[in-house]
């Protein structure tokens, strides 16, 4: 699948679009359209329920955007989260250093420019009536620092013992020089993180066990092996607190670029947000912090020891994967016949419509009625969204489910009313084979697509 | 309940905390804790199942935070969502017109204050790379706007025909000057909205309709008549381009106070945002638009009459949703033996945890892997987060589920070995009743629960 092929199906059948595109749009910033919102929902439900519900170690929570600035000034954002930058002297255009071509500017060709100077990425805004540059927040950069911050709190509501994670699915913002690649790299975005909190010394064995866990959650999504690729993280890519970090890189239409980072982040980020360090013994180097009033630590409940926990990071693109999800899934198939459709095989779970049901007739009443009823039915299972599809006939109804992913049709028809019990037809979206069932099996039929 | 009682019980049992609370904590900024999370989420679905996936005539979207000035220089925010301000030129303190206390500042109770002058409520931030104020996006102030500007791309990927309603739940940002009473009035929160367009001239009776059915869906979230109100907006409060508003008020701590609000706003707002708007005849008074490439109407396809619909606005706060519901489930109970429990009666379609599972001898093995295996056979139910509980005893495990709304907990003790067939306790948060039950019928038992 192409860039251009992803991009156009996503705004043909309103998966994505462009924000504010009445007005331009603005770069780097996208809207999830109608069925755009249910695969993200569903692919965040996946994670949840695999990192939290099926758990007995992992709580959840939901910090807010808004953002402190000593947290992101402790976290080492406020001087090292920042792109070096260097101006065009002559067509006065800025741009990221790492695009220069040969020394020239990439818009005029000129080679008077300044020397790179770094540019934080960070989202700033006043807070409050005084705009004097002083009462400002950040967006956040990421959702972890919301997981850090409130590390006392969640410990002290919940009496967790080591191990032990904290979750959060949450919208972050980076200001991007050069936003690309579609939903790749954007200035909002959604992330997935876990910080597992782990005592010191196991923290390479659970290191290694989440990389595994998180390959596999990829897996089960649907992406396949083949397009999967794991890649510890080198040299200058590697943060200077992280013992370690592996990326999951996914076989995107640019090329394979990051899906996810596990890290080993040591005590770095609990150790910078404490104060009175120096009683604490930390490993990684962190810089002086007289602005928290906390200590980030754990007491071993036997030992009564005080320990800072390492953190374990498996941190992962919402949009990233949703874009990967849909690359992987789409098929421009050529059928027996020699026609071609455009299918979506997404894996059930992540489907934006759980089914859709077709009344061979909108103005046959008993056909329609029976269709509604069925609609109804099919709710209440809890799987998702049923779509109610009256809008072309039967054929066309198909073609279109195949290519939004819907993995089963039922179409009511006047068969339906025949026999001696009623009947519907069952259409799979990836064999296209037919298969007529009664009615009363109907749910115990749906229920066996989407188990597990 | 008082507010200090829910604001504690928030943050001791992790509902809500302050945030960046290490830091001294923002104002009007909160986080969701372990459990406030699960019960937001809950009340995000319940709403989106009853708005989005058991009606056939509404879409989902989730457009972007980040909006494009334009976006809210026509929609009037620009102009219009203000507050007035005064400064007291004594003590220099800002604050808003509408508290001045007698014609004098609220702080040192000079009467020397400025004239009152508009106060911008919308958050500002610079994006790209170059701070010259002039490249710059607004946090949303509401997420409506995000559904207005892409009625045309919702309409051609689905081609919906009038009624048809666009929904969205998102995080939505105001400057708010005096941030106060708790998760009422907020810098950050989060709205439930609905756009719902309508042929004009049938305005009136989809307003009518979408009162009764958000007040009945506030009831089926387990607030009681005597504490929500219907109130018209008038006067002043009501917006020019409205044809009426009703809110629905919530008897908090503080009193009777907006909920929801449901507005008739017209042609207004897909009026505002077209281009050509001398070719389509608004009842509303817009103002003039040369910067959209849209025109944001819709052609009857029958008589192929172009016009642009009428919206029916119900516009509800998550946020606000959360904390009435926790003020109406809090109970302190004087049982019979004189003693008293804390015991919130959530519904439990929206309780955090659905269930506990409770070993009553964390050291027995055959008691721990049956009460393992059970949390885990409960957990596929897909009913939302089963908690495996063995931070105590049992009574005390009891306590605690009463006072985070658990409406069941499960018991396994020795008993549980000794019949012919596996049983287990099954304690009810409400009536406080213990009923021994087969093992086999526990699925069945706790579904029942949940069935609406």
């Amino acid at each position: 699948m192409s860039m251009e092929e992803i991009v156009s199906l996503c705004k043909r059948r309103g998966f994505i679009f462009q924000s504010s595109e009445i007005y331009g749009g603005m770069q780097g910033v996208y809207d999830y359209g109608p069925l755009g919102v249910e695969l993200k929902n569903h692919l965040k439900n996946a994670w949840w329920k695999t990192v939290v519900y099926e758990r007995d170690d992992v709580e959840g929570i939901d910090s807010s955007i808004l953002t402190h600035q000593m947290t992101l000034n402790h976290s080492g954002h406020e001087d090292t989260f920042t792109d070096p930058m260097v101006d065009c002297k002559d067509c006065k255009k800025r741009f990221r250093a790492d695009h220069l071509v040969d020394g020239k500017c990439e818009n005029c060709g000129s080679t008077n420019l300044t020397e790179p100077r770094p540019f934080n990425l960070m989202f700033k805004t006043n807070v409050g009536p005084i705009a004097d540059g002083k009462h400002f927040a950040y967006l956040r950069p990421e959702t972890a620092q919301g997981i850090f911050t409130n590390f006392k709190n969640v410990l002290s509501s919940t009496s967790r013992k080591l191990p032990f994670g904290i979750a959060q699915i949450g919208k972050a913002f980076r200001n991007e020089v050069t936003p690309k690649n579609f939903l790749f790299r954007v200035r909002e975005f959604e992330q997935l993180e876990l910080e597992f909190f782990v005592q010191p010394g196991t923290d390479e064995k659970w290191h290694e066990e989440w990389i595994q866990m998180r390959y596999q959650w990829w897996l089960e999504q649907g992406l396949s092996k083949k397009n999967l690729r794991l890649q510890p993280q080198t040299g200058d890519e590697l943060a200077h607190y992280a013992k370690a970090t592996i990326d999951i890189l996914y076989r995107f239409p640019h090329g394979f670029e990051e899906l996810e980072g596990v890290a080993n982040r040591s005590d770095f980020d609990l150790g910078s947000h404490s104060k009175n360090q120096e009683q604490l013994n930390l490993a990684a180097k962190v810089d002086p912090n007289n602005d928290s009033n906390a200590k980030l630590s754990y007491e071993n409940p036997q030992t009564k020891e005080e320990i800072v926990p390492y953190v374990i990071e498996p941190s992962a693109g919402l949009d990233r994967g949703v874009m990967a999800i849909l690359v992987e899934a789409f098929e421009k198939e050529t059928l027996e016949n020699g026609s071609t459709r455009i299918v979506l095989h997404l894996k059930p779970h992540l489907a934006p419509f759980k089914a859709a049901v077709v009344p061979l007739a909108k103005n046959n009443d008993q056909i329609v009625t029976k269709a509604r009823e069925i609609k109804s039915r099919l709710q209440k299972l809890g799987l998702g969204r049923i779509r109610y599809e009256d809008t072309g006939n039967v054929g066309k109804a198909y073609r279109r489910h195949d290519e939004i992913g819907t993995p089963l049709c039922i179409t009511v028809d006047f068969d339906t009313f025949e026999g001696e019990e009623e009947t519907v037809t069952l259409r799979d979206r990836d064999t296209m084979k037919q298969e007529r069932i009664r009615l009363s099996k109907l749910e115990e039929t749906v229920r066996r697509y989407y188990a597990d």
